[in-house]
């Protein structure tokens, strides 16, 4: 008889994430695994013995639909990195201590760069100590920025939600445009990697012009050069979005919302929380060129919106939380699943797999050669590249006129008190 | 044979103020009116001789399909007030002049409290100088705050978008909770009505606890009473969501959002824009209590957001949008369509007709007896009057993974040259 599964979630969450899980739990059922474990906040809540038993939570077929359509980490996420293993040897001992205790065969990680790095260690003191368990990391991430793999699940419908919205706050910018030219600033998330800024390029299309800018945080930004081209633009137009990476920095290495860093209120509080990068935007164009101005954050919206999700990325995240625990129990450990596009048209990818060691703390930005010359768009290859990764729904399971989710308030569930362990969640 | 009806659009758009648009063009037709002209941007427009013919634009069965869920005002808005009749008589003058050139026989304006202000200044003016036409209102606005009627179209949808969005930042929120607990805090539009911000609570259900804390711009607010109810709640919890209107203002009648005016910045722009309540709010939280906090504006998206709409709402505007050209052709004017609740359990509601005079400049706002006695949340009874209004979707029209449009870009469209006036449509 084949031990358990023990699956965790780490980093920022994505519309799909939960997607991920969900195969997790489906393949190790499948293929004869006694019982799924889910780490409560991944590695870092595991060493604290939070866990659950999935059979506790997943009780159905309709169960294992909604956590697929589920918003969030619904395991709790962390953001905590290993100790390297020459530095805190006490730490793997205690986790592979706890793994013993739970009899895991399969060690499944759902993350990003950090977490595939967490995969990396915890199979390198696997090979020095001969520990059995095989780890297998899950990529995850909206920001598409894992090396390797063609893309990350979490990048389609986070892709999916900003093309959208981007058409939508276009149309509403039109509708206000008589005898008073306005400017849009729209901000996306993605510090270093622009793919989900470059995605709202999207929204253009035969009912809609799409973004008039564009900038990635690949490129410098200048300020002044930005004024100037929606000054020329809004000699020729009266509508003017632009969109805008939150990391966009000058070529000195100073990042735009810095800018606004050192204000001072008045109140009893002292310093305000910087002014983002929109907002800054939208403001310098106001003074400057004394038109109406808007700033539009999508901030936590995009990564969390499960009710405009994409097919595509849906079913890959299931598909990829599964073939991890196919290539652990095919004898795979130390690599993370990873995506390849077989074909381009039509759309086809497959899962492989992938040494970890050459994908943990990479990080794959948008290369230049998608970018146009003038810095300030995507090119057609990207959108290409990307097209395929929005394409068609999940829609939501409607209850009462809302979606309903997986209820993460686990909480309440009494497997806190069933599941054993010191688990003293509060 | 009939003449013709002209259509405008005013305020704030809403994702359904297209489908009330697209129940006039409707029943207009089948009423057997010549034509049915569009103002371009509303009365402001239309005294510049902005309008287009709508045949023009909606050429079969899909077109007005697209037009229901297509977001923004399709054929542009304003805010545009007419001057009192005794003010300037001129304007009327040539108002009139206009529709009788066009052999206007119904003027239907879509809008909120201020559009129905036009709508009884035009009425005034045509039975003092004994004008045919006909003028009827039809109502529109998120915010919900129009005298009269059950409730406005643009409500429910923008209610839908709202409870789901705050269910997903509330879950969102829960992810990250393990040993540091976070507090969110969501700013919702509406000024001076909190209908959209209490519409907040109907996030609460099996699969969520909603958010903690809920406040209305009806109620005097209180920054330091805020911050203790915050840290009573993160003595027994670890996430905590409050949601507050854009408008929350002390008691002495200060916005809240002004709290930041003052702030000076070292850059060469001067003043930045006003931090926005929930940023304010957040950063107290996080200098007062430490914790980790988060500001998410739903900004523009609240009354764009076409791709999650309600089935109730889209249907209700459309047919209020008919009741309009109905209520002219059989005789009514200096009136607004008003939805009339007939049951609650079934929803079922109807269409009446009110004097205009009853209803422009009124404002109906949250009632003291749906808060609760805190003054921090919506009552039982306010969330059963919301719920019927959010019920049913209208899936969008996907076409390569995003909602498609009508047009908005009627600037393309060769009517521009055809439809006759000068329009100079830059």
């Amino acid at each position: 008889m084949k031990g358990n599964v023990l699956v965790g979630q780490s980093g920022g969450p994505t519309a799909v994430i939960n997607s991920s899980l969900a195969g997790v739990f489906k393949t190790a059922m499948e293929r004869g695994y006694n019982k799924v474990y889910g780490m409560r906040y991944g590695i870092q809540g595991f060493l604290d013995e939070q866990y659950i038993d999935m059979s506790d939570i997943i009780k159905n077929e309709l169960d294992l639909e909604l956590l697929k359509r589920t918003p969030s980490a619904f395991l709790g996420t962390c953001r905590y990195k290993l100790p390297e293993i020459h530095e805190d040897k006490a730490v793997y001992e205690r986790i592979f201590a706890l793994l013993d205790k739970l009899n895991i065969e399969v060690f499944v990680y759902i993350g990003g760069n950090d977490s595939m790095d967490t995969i990396r260690k915890l199979f390198d003191y696997s090979l020095l100590t001969g520990a059995t368990q095989r780890f297998v990391g899950c990529p995850k991430t909206i920001d598409n920025d894992l090396a390797i793999t063609d893309h990350t699940p979490g990048f389609g419908s986070a892709a999916k939600y900003i093309a959208t919205s981007t058409k939508e706050v276009i149309y509403d910018a039109m509708g206000f445009s008589y005898k008073k030219k306005n400017v849009t600033v729209i901000e996306i998330m993605g510090r270093n990697a622009g793919w989900l800024t470059g995605a709202a390029a999207l929204s253009k299309g035969d009912d809609c012009d799409g973004p008039d800018l564009i900038y990635l945080p690949e490129m410098p930004f200048d300020v002044e050069h930005f004024t100037e081209r929606v000054k020329e633009l809004l000699e020729k137009k009266d509508v003017v979005v632009a969109v805008v990476s939150e990391g966009i920095k000058t070529k000195e290495g100073k990042y735009v919302c810095e800018f606004t860093a050192g204000s001072e209120t008045r109140d009893a509080f002292g310093h305000i929380q910087m002014t983002g990068t929109a907002s800054y935007l939208a403001e310098v164009v106001h003074q400057t060129l004394g038109c109406k101005t808007r700033a539009v954050e999508l901030s936590t919206l995009q990564r969390a919106a499960a009710h405009l999700t994409s097919k595509i990325d849906v079913d890959e995240a299931f598909n990829v939380g599964g073939a991890t625990v196919k290539a652990a129990d095919e004898g795979s450990s130390g690599v993370m699943v990873v995506i390849d596009r077989v074909s381009d048209d039509p759309y086809q990818s497959a899962t492989g797999v992938y040494d970890v060691h050459r994908i943990a703390n990479g990080e794959k930005v948008v290369p230049r050669k998608w970018i146009n010359e003038e810095g300030d768009y995507v090119t057609e290859e990207f959108m290409d590249y990307c097209r395929p990764l929005i394409q068609g729904q999940y829609n939501p399971i409607m209850v009462e006129g809302l979606p309903r989710h997986l209820n993460m308030n686990i909480h309440n569930y009494d497997w806190a008190r069933k599941a054993g362990g010191n688990q003293t969640i509060t």
